[in-house]
């Protein structure tokens, strides 16, 4: 009930996605909406804890089909940031084989970019992020501390196998790739316990690591959807410096932003 | 494009709204989308340097029509701020006078809650908020140190009495208050060079300003719309715990929020 006024961009992935608005934590959701304020909404689609084979039924009810789609907002980013659950270890339910998160991975990008599919959006670009690496040493001391203690669930190089698939995905798909798994890993001076320099539990982004992930975003969108750089956008309503005050109403007429 | 399986609530006002999501500014429109993550999306429509004479031919493009309503997610908490540019002195473009911004707030009130207009949404909460208050001190060393220098634009009793206008609209139209003004006029002892403690520049809220104002936010939605408080909305998709593995599409459906 926003009218079709502002398009927006949309962030759909596990908790570190849903943690991306979180008070005093730097998050890249809320960080991208103050950087695209008036120009995109960014709208979280975080799930804690799903996995892509829970987050396809629930994305198959919140993205609009085909036919709900001409009266809707324009999604026109869309970024994709799972395998920090996907990547637990079998024992986990949380689990999803990595050939399955591949499968899965692309069925998602097909369904927005398939012309056969009834989610089919051709205004929608698409990025796909890589899960985080792991630093174990902290993620086992964090479970190890929970009452009762828990096994370690996720592995370094595991985690590491499925960052992989993300970008082999991306690159089969012809989509836009985060790479935040190689950025946190060079960052952290390929060391796994300095990772707790962008993790603050071995699993999820403090601070620092959501600064990397914001600055990822932007340089992924800037090399390859240049357009959607928010150098590039217009307010949708102008500024008021604008405003002529003797006609204020055709000063403030809503611009349409292009599509390329 | 994000189809009709989330509603939200739509934060309506200028730079002091439009800066709620800053970064490193503990921002209430943030702090607002985290705490309500998974339950209604928070949508940011401030408009810098606005008043509410400009600021009502935009809500009248932004804002879905009743045609346009059914097809789109439900506003089901609108909350208005204005004031702090209404309030500039009448040598300033963005005066308003008194009344006028009388007039404006409850013409506004009315575009949502009348049901002869072409606005009307009856599952739309309102409530309005005061402008905070002007440290002229802080706010006059502010326009100094321009350059070219400006002229204090702002007095603060003349905002104070914005701010009684806001009351008084509130209660003649018999939606929510939130009284920021007074809030934050107590917390600064009545003391208005203390005020520095909650505006970072005379006008603009800080971080201890914005705190004061989520509060406030979720103390009037608690008081005026129980129902919208976020411990009383479930979640619009279930948390990971709840999914059957070997059920996972009957049990990841959305959940219907209850419209009181």
């Amino acid at each position: 009930m926003s009218a079709n006024v502002q398009n927006s961009i949309m962030l759909f992935g596990d908790s570190i996605t849903q943690g991306g608005w979180e008070p005093g934590m730097n998050g890249f959701g809320a960080n991208l909406a103050h950087r695209y304020a008036r120009k995109l909404d960014v709208i979280n689609r975080g799930f804690s804890g799903y996995n892509t084979e829970w987050g396809i039924p629930v994305f198959e009810q919140f993205f609009a089909t085909r036919e709900q789609q001409k009266d809707l907002q324009i999604v026109r980013l869309l970024i994709i940031w799972f395998g920090a659950n996907d990547s637990c270890l079998v024992q986990s339910p949380q689990h999803v084989p990595l050939a399955k998160f591949a499968t899965n991975l692309k069925y998602l990008v097909n369904l927005v970019q398939s012309p056969e599919s009834q989610y089919y959006s051709p205004n929608t670009r698409i990025i796909l992020a890589t899960p985080p690496p792991v630093n174990t040493y902290q993620r086992k001391a964090n479970l190890d501390a929970r009452d009762p203690p828990l096994l370690l669930d996720r592995d370094f190089e595991n985690t590491r196998d499925y960052a992989q698939t993300v970008k082999d995905v991306a690159h089969e798909e012809e989509v836009g790739i985060i790479d935040i798994w190689t950025k946190m890993w060079d960052a952290a001076g390929h060391d796994e316990q300095s990772l707790s320099d962008y993790l603050y539990d071995g699993l999820h982004l403090n601070g620092a690591g959501y600064q990397l992930m914001y600055d990822a975003v932007l340089e992924t969108i800037e090399k390859t959807y240049p357009e959607l750089h928010p150098d590039r956008l217009e307010m949708v309503f102008p500024g008021w410096g604008m405003i002529d005050p003797n006609n204020v109403v055709a000063s403030v007429q809503k611009r349409e932003q292009h599509l390329v």
